[in-house]
């Protein structure tokens, strides 16, 4: 990165070269390099259909897609050197096709400009990382899933407001984070949709005055359709804005099973034991055993809700078309996916290797008197209204706070005192079994129910295809 | 709001009455009662379905469903008492329909519980929002395709950069503002998929144990499915997420728009003339004429952004199930669903008035070498290579600027200075119209490509029913 | 808010009149009107100082003070009818006063302009603000000491990646978060040095042709001094950003102690009793007590992260001078303003309440191999290398692990199978009273270092005047 | 960066190796190796302190300072290698010196902890970073000075609302920029102090067992003070946010400014030439001479926010103390610091060589009524309202925009028809020259009061020391 010589894309205008420190300000090769790939199956495919409309021979063709292969294997071998004075990847290469086949070189920038040619690439590149960041997610659910039909009958306390409050179990707990998951496969899918359509074409910000032919040039490049308005095709960034909130909320969903996860491995908590590989230890204290992996998930989110601002204030108020405020959508949107591929591998790695610490997970459910909905419920089953079940229980609870009794632990005696209705059956619906077995509708907590959700969870995934 | 007693909904375990500070820093009724109607829609459709299955008796649930629809009545009619003491909209209403019809009244939350009552009834009520903001979107675009098509002969200079580009046309360009909105009208609809699902019966966070029937609730209140769990269910508000989400790329995009208005109202661009009733004057300068509407709409881009970021701070890191947190859901989201509705109204009534000053337009395009691309082309043509033209224009433009003379003021002889090439048909190419009439294929700015895409568009439009 | 006619103050230059909706639209009278005291206040100083240097007489000056005076008794006794035609506050009042004293009222606005009127309300109301918010502040801080220098000897469990690291005292944590308050009052004290900066004067933009004396002005409104300089006094909206920033910093430290809390409160944890009414129930499951208060707390800092990223978008890239986005400034500031205040009333007065359950806190810190840093302390002091007795520790941890005995409950024999230089006096150091009280020094856990340290906090907190 | 072997600093309790993706997802020496001489020199104070305080013999001490040293000088010079096994850039340091000087260099670890190491080297860090960022922030004050003294007679349009308001002068535009870099340059002191704390000795969390002497570590560092709380010393990151919002309004600032710049080089305005060195040219357009320079500060405000949010949504709701998600604080500050030092320094290279096109920027004054203001303030000299005197300007403006003249074109005649009390001595107000002199008080555009402002700001500046 070393070649600072002027540009001669452009220099004809311009009495003064260019200073160097501006040079590298003003430069994006050192981050857009990293679309190599695209940038040269753009130039094949421009150049395939430059040659069926007439603009170029099928020499002129054959030698341009020659070179640019030459050129991609030799950035493959780090035998390419990226020069800062040619600001960018696209004229990088264009330069070195120049330089490997002459003046056909060129002719390839024909019809194009480097707005639409950079917009292009980029929706390339967010393709490829969509279906990758996918097939992630997807692993990632299906061990969920897995796990979930293993722990369909272990039963945890489920929490609201951290506090104990009805027995669950953990194949639904499970369940309720693929349930997240599904929903960002399919806002990651919607936003495939509005990523995959063609700017090439749009040039510096018109169209152009050759007869170019878009819609095959899309169907070249795998593209659903050439977009609608030149004007609206270079200067548009939306796809990578809803790119990063899709991200954003795949890591606010990562944070919270975190956040569980973290909790879980406490000494308080005890549900859970992860794997050491995902844990390290501590330099100062030789018993710790961190949960690292969660941990940095967990910080990894704000990072990605940093990027999704990052890309809103860059739009904010750009007038059209096409402004190098843009240049910067691009360090923002790369961290997004690889923080989020890396994330959801690290998970999608871990997950099944979690164990479940059954004993603690139930004597947490027997404490906190999380039955006392089912004994409203069962009140209620008796004739009195829910309301005034609701005050039957206070008391009994209250009750049980000051002797130190769970519900299931008190003579059918004690219970009779808060209401006559309450007899020998109630025993029934105070066990953990019976009381998630209960919860038996679509949704609920009911171990066939658990079975049932991870079978049609099971189901859509291997729709995916 | 005065009303301080106790809460009749949790009281029996408390030993301390709430202090009044916190009732009131803890409760939401203030904002929440806003969703009266989807609460009273929700209890509606509960009632009928707690019938269905036996919970309710007939007379059970005519009683609830009279009682609920006086409620309505009196809210509309300004003659209800929202009480702080009740904490929220759903206790308010419920508290009234017991005061009014008695015990019975006790019985609707049967199977439910708040969580699940909230969730709903936010769902309903996002559900009636994007519908009406989809209309105005709509009407919008309307607006904007059937200028575009009085303008679709009207030329202007394209900006890149701020700096004078390539002509282009005024309906060009305003397509390219409807193409942003088509965008955002998809991503809405895609939002809308997934507000449309009901989580009720997931009551607090397990499910119920009454023998409840959700796919009839769900098609009682015309929603899609059932959500698939409960945990899920009562703590998720992806949905919010991505409503502000949608949102904010609406936002920016009005702030793209606002932008341009706002300049070309200026004097430097006069490019347009504003209605004015969507201006204000000045309290000191009496000759001012404000673009106001346009302003206003950009500075609410950043409420919009903010809000989202609120909604992605509240959901970061929170544990399973439902927590007092999820409470700050809803004033974000109705001040976004707000502003957007506002904003949207505000140019979809504005737009059709817009005023092309088109002298001005076209002064501005014959300035700057706007035609130097179509020069360059023109030498292309002749056989010279795309990255020698540009050379060969640079220097033309360089000799331009020293003599004050634009392109095609040249003479013949003066253009052939910079390449031999150039003949008599070069000045065809020179001129404005003969620019932009060139740019003839999908996506491009010729006039014939304006009008064909804003037919296009206008399918789209009355396709959405 | 009724009344919709013509806006007298700028509408010579107009031939339509404004639109209902687009008056409602870009009124601010809604909320603005709660600065009505400064307005006044600002009014009544600048009546003072256009008399002191001729520009109203004194019976002029006396006239406008009077009327000023009656139109805000008027408000606060709610018999001020404000209008939306008038748009704000400024024309509301201004108009008030010459209905009240007649054509003297229209001469009170010689020598400013809306734009720099609104600048200096906000900058009187956000001293206002800060001064009350400071003062919670320190309420809260106060608290907090008391309660850290009650249970300086109380030992819990000190945490890092929330498992157990080494123990501490209950009040050298409750320091840690009086630190964090230390560093935000100090925040809020230089943010208030920037906001008590007086505009007043800068009329529209460039100033006026009046002879104002600014210094007068500002002193008699307390200000430090008037602005340098007119464009920017105009259009200045840092101090509402660093006020919001300095706010999202104390919410990040609200929602710390929070999640602390909300562990604390839990089954899990059991560390702290939080007093019954800073906490509610749940309308379905009887026996609930949720933190709400904190678990709120911890709810609203997006709220407050979001305003600052609402003023932030706010403000890129305006040009100078006011722009009527500027508008979007009081809803967020505002909003934090309240919220801020709010939480640290709840917060200041719930601390003092805090019960801790030390014995919970106790065996937790006696679990988990709290002391292992002391045991490699110990043996470092014998010879060993630091690193070296890393290892040597963790080898007993995993023995201990494996055997199910913590560090203090194996036997000199069994501690000396990894390393020959333990002996008796091992025992000493693997108390938890041992271990604490050897961190004796600045910072350091010892409970005579937490006492000394709430001596010094005390006496910062009794500095502040 | 290739070794991967175990981790020697923890692995004695660990069964499992840590998988080489997970090793490389949680390492942390790819981006914190840049911290490497804040690393060694609280390394070399660290020593030098256990020796004062007898833990470490003088020639422990100076072996490990020597051994430093010569690290230091082999990362220099490009000898060293990192590893991704030993995590960080502390425990790379560390393993080396123990390869250096054996088994001494276990013994520097004594008394501290990574997780008060690292937070020193951050502040040491960021303490550099400020120094550096505010010598460019003087430059680029000292440029806009200048150029303000240069530019104080200098007239072109004031705008409010982008409508030309008043007629001001450049210098006082420049300086009104001036006035907002005055302020950040407060923020970023006041900044410094709260960074220049000291966190070292406070250990992992509650402090170490050595008797260490922290103030005289401090004072061989240039820390203020020792931090007074070992588990706030270890969490605490407010100095990150605290810096990352400075550094927010400054780019906010910079964008206005660039959103001006660019503005200025747009062929409507044409106020002002930017040197050719800070522009880029088209691949396409060969007359095109894009502002580049502004347009990518702009860009990058978009940036700086998203770290911000990134840190804040960091820390929401961490408790304490240190956890993992910690390491995520380091990039964003980092990319911060580069993005504004280079920002910074990019405009203070450049503003010095701003041409100001005087002919353009007087004849935009001279349209557009700028001088409607002063009419209105004569009017009301001759014993009109000011209220009513806004009216007769405005009937004067109107008839104005139907006969094309300005006010100052008009006759006596012609303005007598709206206020009898106009006289021949109008026209001295009505010229630029009298409407910018007459603003003449401190903080008004006239001449005077500008060269006067530019010798303060002077003052100011050469008292930084």
């Amino acid at each position: 990165m070393t070649d600072q010589s002027t540009n001669a894309s452009w220099g004809g205008r311009f009495s003064e070269a260019t200073d160097a420190f501006v040079a590298r300000y003003t430069a994006s090769v050192e981050f857009d390099q990293r679309m190599y790939r695209q940038d040269i199956q753009g130039s094949v495919a421009h150049a395939t259909m430059l040659c069926k409309v007439g603009v170029l021979t099928e020499q002129e063709r054959d030698d341009i897609i020659n070179g640019l292969n030459e050129i991609q294997s030799d950035i493959e071998n780090g035998k390419f050197e990226w020069s800062i004075a040619l600001e960018d990847v696209h004229m990088n290469i264009e330069a070195a096709l120049t330089a490997k086949i002459g003046i056909t070189g060129k002719k390839l920038h024909t019809g194009r400009s480097r707005n639409d040619q950079v917009a292009t690439d980029i929706r390339l590149y967010m393709r490829d990382e969509i279906d990758v960041i996918s097939a992630e997610l997807t692993r990632l659910q299906q061990g969920l899933v897995e796990l979930a039909e293993r722990e369909a009958d272990t039963i945890m306390p489920g929490f609201t407001h951290l506090q104990t409050a009805q027995p669950v179990t953990f194949g639904h707990h499970l369940l309720a984070w693929n349930e997240m998951l599904e929903r960002d496969y399919a806002r990651l899918q919607d936003c495939r949709k509005r990523v995959n359509q063609m700017p090439l074409g749009a040039a510096a910000l018109a169209g152009t005055t050759y007869p170019i032919d878009r819609h095959y040039t899309a169907e070249l490049l795998g593209f659903e359709a050439p977009t609608e308005n030149s004007l609206d095709s270079v200067s548009d960034r939306d796809f990578a804005i809803e790119f990063t909130s899709a991200a954003s909320l795949i890591m606010m969903h990562m944070s919270r099973f975190s956040e569980e996860l973290v909790l879980w491995a406490s000494a308080q908590f005890q549900f859970v034991d992860l794997p050491d590989r995902f844990c390290t230890g501590s330099s100062i204290m030789p018993q710790k055993k961190n949960p690292d992996v969660p941990e940095l998930v967990r910080g990894k989110t704000g990072r990605v809700y940093g990027h999704m601002i990052s890309l809103l204030t860059l739009m904010k108020s750009q007038p059209l078309a096409y402004n190098k405020d843009n240049q910067e959508d691009k360090e923002p949107l790369f961290d997004t996916a690889d923080t989020l591929r890396d994330s959801l591998r690290a998970f999608a790695d871990m997950v099944p290797h979690l164990q479940a610490k059954k004993e603690f997970m139930r004597e947490a459910a027997m404490r906190g008197f999380s039955t006392a909905t089912d004994l409203a419920d069962y009140v209620v089953r008796k004739g009195i209204p829910f309301r005034d079940a609701h005050e039957i229980v206070g008391k009994a609870v209250a009750y049980g706070l000051e002797t130190g009794k769970d519900l299931s632990e008190m003579t059918l005696e004690e219970l009779k005192q808060f209401s006559n209705e309450i007899s020998d059956d109630v025993f029934d619906v105070l066990t953990l079994e019976g009381s998630v077995a209960a919860r038996d509708h679509i949704g609920g907590t009911a171990p066939d129910q658990v079975r049932a959700a991870a079978g049609r969870a099971r189901q859509k995934l291997s729709a995916r295809g």
